[in-house]
């Protein structure tokens, strides 16, 4: 299992938190997403044979919102 | 080209309603889509040969958001 944070644009309020986490959630190799508002901010546990950095980054990207850096 | 609104549950701010228009843009058969806060519903406009409502569903909840109905 590998933890990684990912800075996160566009999140404005809590129902954009729930939207990030939910879309990482739906992913098979993803095992947690914790969205931090204010921090702007996500936390994702995953497992790096199902899913890589990029392809978290895309569903953040593809749930509407921007990943910084 | 066909136009269709859904109801759209979770947009809880204007970050929201960006987020559900990104991600329905993102997608090559949509020509527009605009959502609406206070309707809590999403117009969109398609080309059906490229995309049909079960996708612009999926794009919609792939975002984290619910379609109602």
């Amino acid at each position: 299992m590998q933890q990684i944070t990912l800075k996160v644009d566009g999140m404005t309020c809590g129902g954009c938190v729930k939207s990030v986490q939910k879309a990482l959630n739906a992913h098979d190799g993803v095992t947690e997403a914790v969205a931090d508002l204010d921090k702007k901010s996500v936390d994702v546990n995953f497992d790096p044979a199902k899913i890589q950095e990029a392809g978290i980054k895309a569903a953040i990207e593809d749930a509407g919102f921007d990943v910084a850096g």
